[in-house]
């Protein structure tokens, strides 16, 4: 039993019904492109997916990368898979015409990359890496940088990576200590080490473009002291021909629970004499500019984890369906037929909870993109600004949520295989470890908890807050005229006042007191998580109870449309209750945490 | 850095205050022991956990067993590790002297058995198999069988297993299809697959004694058909030697995600003409004589459970005093000093909470275990009926609330790590691994639902749970008696009310629909759970403060119980609360997951 890639109808169902993505047709920038082109492209990301990520997901977990000292090793399928997804154009797709690019909305893309991270999320990583790497070259770098870097690394030649962290310092960037020297020439030398830095070597492409932050000799304490740099693993000459190596050495692998597949490595700067590097844009404003490529990854870090979800709830729903055992409580005859798992209430809530957790963190990262592409291409600056708005308040969310949640629907599907899920025969264990990484990269959930109450919601007078209320606020009222999802407003209402309510206690106490009034910044960002969760159930909802109201419906439609109902009706009974303890604690500014002193440990 | 093995100061305090095990040898059986004795014999076993089982748990998870087709292949320390318990005597120590054992009462090897898994879950697991086993025996064996058997299982030479589960049977053990043919001369010949054997071959031991669950040709259909059968590996010969390879053979091994270097088996009984058995007890009386080692293995599966969580505590406790990181929100100066990790409030919630879940986890396997000793040895004949009546309700507890919670708290650590705590080189991301079987084997939570709402709470006229009601009700007195601990009373009396509330609601409508009835059964095996746990940190908090109030207190020990006060504060007020909208759930008989539908999905 092989698991299926995502679910064609609620890809479908997200990308035309959800979000009406064919409205983009009429913007400018798609005029050219058609519903056909766009499923076009999602036929070829499932193709690849299917041919050349899909084949080594497994084996690539057994056979993780290795080193020599020299070289880095990985099964041939990897560079397969690499090349094919170049080949397709999925490295320069975004891109405009002018720039060699398909010019293909952002939503789109992410759908396509969707069902090639569930055929193998730790090949694909190489990709996303590269395509962030090169976007903020495209935003921040000089015409001569983007001239040098970008063609290489839309033809896959090239390959990219953020390189962020340090031995010493992982979430606190702003005392990284790797320097730079400013050379005669107008290039830097870096000296100093990165770790955990994701496809910082590996067996693909024959250069690795480093996004380096690091801090210019002199340069002021703290974030305000962070630049930003281009270090190639190997030089490139002004006509694009390879130089020599750059004094950028990998220093070691590092052996992942999950994800095996991609790298993860400690990269050593300036061992002899000096890393050459560029520095991209002006001094002291990297972590500005890397802010661009940390939050189109936070995207990608949710939709990587609610894709995982996907995958274990897809394989545990075959499962389920197709195994027997056991027999209904009020079944006494010893000698009946056993029934198909499926049939048992405590699966079915498994299942249940697991098309929740995944469908959900699916629609919010789905969401996400088209605000992320709403904020580029809305008609109006409007728009435009809104969509910004609201996306830059809902970021630590989208990263969070999924990854809180996917992982929990990969425990689940575990545990619907019962000792199968336990084991490498059976692919859910891999999906479950794989997603473990999730919580933590890109941002940890206390990272985010902290910059979604303490940056994000007060932020420009609460203008992203209250665009999200208002968001709501129309679900509610769209809810409420249709007879088939008027039980879902009274739910959805409760846990927007109690959002409200928590948050309006929740300001005044971090202006009193701000370590306090931050200690369950983490409660806070799963509660809005959960809130949001809610909203884009009851937003599934009304979705669906239209579509039901269609003549002739086919009959799979019908129960398609019937199903998201009843993943909205569990988020509202089973889910969105359990944020009604989480707010008395964060009213009341419970400090029993707050208040745990080391030594009583 | 290495993990401590479990906590010296708490241990004594579960023993000696928490349990009051040195009442214990007031009892006729204890009466040659001391305090002294005891504690010599939890010396014993964690210089054994330090030198033969610390030294391989990363090595063993590395490095795990393979069979060549032929036998079975694992690195030598894990004999060296078998070979070292067993001769310390921990195979036979419970045993009466008379029997060639040390007649030492269950809750100290418990806790022994405790640091031995501690340091190696995964060599641990093949002596508390083959304990089991030989308790099995001991109860239902004929005085040939226990004098042929047993005393090489207490010698270490053979070991044992349970051979329950199928390829097409986990749960439904009712469904089996292994079968014997009973011969002219009275042993039986088997034939079948078991699949999931723990320890069903490995390198460490001359035989291996099977005790299987099969159906003797012609039983009734069903559990009424099950017998239970002893089938050595290797036959025995009357004088003790061993004779020929028995017709049981290794079909294969399992690759699971964690606990590796416990062999998960696949066996093949009577592929050549059938496999020697002999019956165990009556015919068709297995599954009853089973339910004895299940429930010694439930009460070492939750114990299991709650050790992971233990050390995956100590690590990351350990991590956070010594890891600097970052600043507090207040401070805004970049060039101040880091503070250590266990400064920021998110930290402290996520060691407070694994605190909360892996002592009161230790808290409820060392209560079951006291319970199963008052069982056996409590001076009157109520005392010990009453505690095999509580233990009988609490098994399906005390076997799944550590292992939701000690893995809740493995996850836990690992985001108190960071990156560091996903990669392998850290042993927290092995003891998440570990810990994610526990939920499974041994019954899953679906199970242990349905036999905890369906028959352990209704059974005998809800005596086991009118004790469990009456013993919380006399700690809230106790509570209520100290000021120090009055805080706690409201919130578990409610806990109290709220589960009573929601079990009378249950009982009735069981009776009306008993499929609808139970639909809710895991949620209510988490809210009892829940409920358990609370008064068991209560029941601490009320220990912590007459220890407090002793006179001329050390620091540490000041220490030590404030920490139990503040955890206990943690659980009533972040843990118990949440039981309120799982209550309103299971009152309501909500049916969203009943009512899904196959096709729906």
């Amino acid at each position: 039993m092989t698991t299926p890639l995502l679910n064609d109808r609620d890809m479908e169902f997200m990308l035309y019904e959800l979000l009406d993505s064919e409205q983009l047709l009429n913007r400018e920038r798609y005029r050219e492109h058609s519903r056909e082109v766009f499923n076009a492209t999602l036929d070829t990301a499932k193709t690849i997916a299917e041919k050349y990520f899909a084949n080594h997901n497994a084996k690539g977990d057994a056979n993780e990368p290795t080193f020599d000292g020299e070289n880095v090793h990985q099964i041939p399928e990897t560079k397969q898979a690499w090349d094919a997804f170049a080949e397709a154009g999925f490295l320069a797709a975004h891109y405009d015409f002018d720039e060699g690019g398909m010019q293909m909305p952002e939503i789109v893309l992410r759908i396509a990359n969707a069902y090639i991270s569930a055929a193998n999320i730790a090949t694909a990583g190489y990709g996303f890496l590269s395509l962030g790497a090169a976007n903020l070259l495209r935003s921040f770098g000089s015409e001569e940088q983007k001239a040098r870097f970008i063609p290489p690394m839309q033809e896959g030649r090239f390959s990219g990576t953020m390189a962020l962290t340090e031995p010493n310092q992982g979430s606190a960037l702003a005392d990284i200590s790797t320097y730079a020297e400013p050379q005669a020439d107008g290039t830097y030398r870096l000296f100093g080490q990165k770790m955990y830095i994701s496809g910082g070597d590996q067996s693909i492409t024959e250069n690795i473009v480093h996004m380096v932050l690091a801090k210019i000799k002199g340069a002021p304490a703290g974030v305000k002291g962070i630049s930003l740099f281009i270090c190639p693993k190997v030089l490139v000459n002004e006509d694009g021909s390879l130089g020599a190596r750059n004094d950028v050495a990998l220093a070691g692998l590092l052996h992942k629970m999950g994800y095996r597949n991609t790298t993860s490595t400690v990269l050593s700067f300036g061992e002899k004499g000096g890393a050459e590097a560029y520095l991209v844009g002006e001094p002291h404003k990297g972590l500005h500019y890397m802010f661009q490529m940390m939050n189109e990854a936070r995207i990608g870090v949710g939709l990587g984890a609610a894709i995982l979800g996907y995958q274990g709830y897809n394989y545990s729903l075959n499962y389920a369906r197709e195994r027997p055992q056991g027999r209904l409580p009020s079944c006494k005859d010893p000698e009946s037929k056993q029934v198909n798992i499926i049939e048992h209430a405590d699966v079915r809530r498994m299942l249940l909870a697991q098309k929740a957790y995944a469908e959900g963190a699916m629609a919010m990262c789905l969401y996400a993109s088209s605000l992320f592409e709403d904020a580029e291409t809305a008609p109006t600056e409007q728009a435009r600004s809104d969509a910004f708005e609201l996306l830059d308040l809902l970021t630590p969310i989208v990263k969070s949520w999924p990854s809180k949640y996917g992982l929990k629907a990969n425990e689940l599907a575990i545990q619907v295989l019962g000792g199968a899920g336990y084991i490498r025969e059976y692919p859910v264990e891999q999906y479950y470890r794989d997603n473990r990484l999730n919580p933590i990269h890109e941002g940890t959930e206390a990272i985010h908890g902290l910059d979604l109450l303490g940056r994000k919601v007060p932020m420009k007078n609460m203008q992203g807050y209250a665009l999200f209320k208002k968001t709501v606020t129309q679900t509610l009222a769209t809810a409420q005229a249709d007879a088939l999802t008027t039980e879902f407003v009274a739910p959805l209402q409760q846990a927007l006042d109690t959002l409200d309510d928590v948050t309006q206690t929740l300001l005044p106490q971090m202006a009193r007191d701000v370590d306090l009034g931050l200690a369950n910044a983490t409660l806070y960002l799963d509660l809005f998580g959960r809130v949001v969760a809610g909203w884009l159930w009851v937003e599934q909802a009304v979705v669906a109870a239209r579509g039901l109201q269609r003549e002739n419906l086919h009959r799979d439609d019908d129960n398609f449309y019937r199903g998201k109902l009843q993943a909205a009706r569990y988020y509202c009974e089973w889910e969105l209750p359990e944020i009604q303890p989480q707010a008395k604690l964060l009213k009341d500014c419970n400090a029993v945490c707050f208040d745990m002193k080391n030594e009583w440990f």
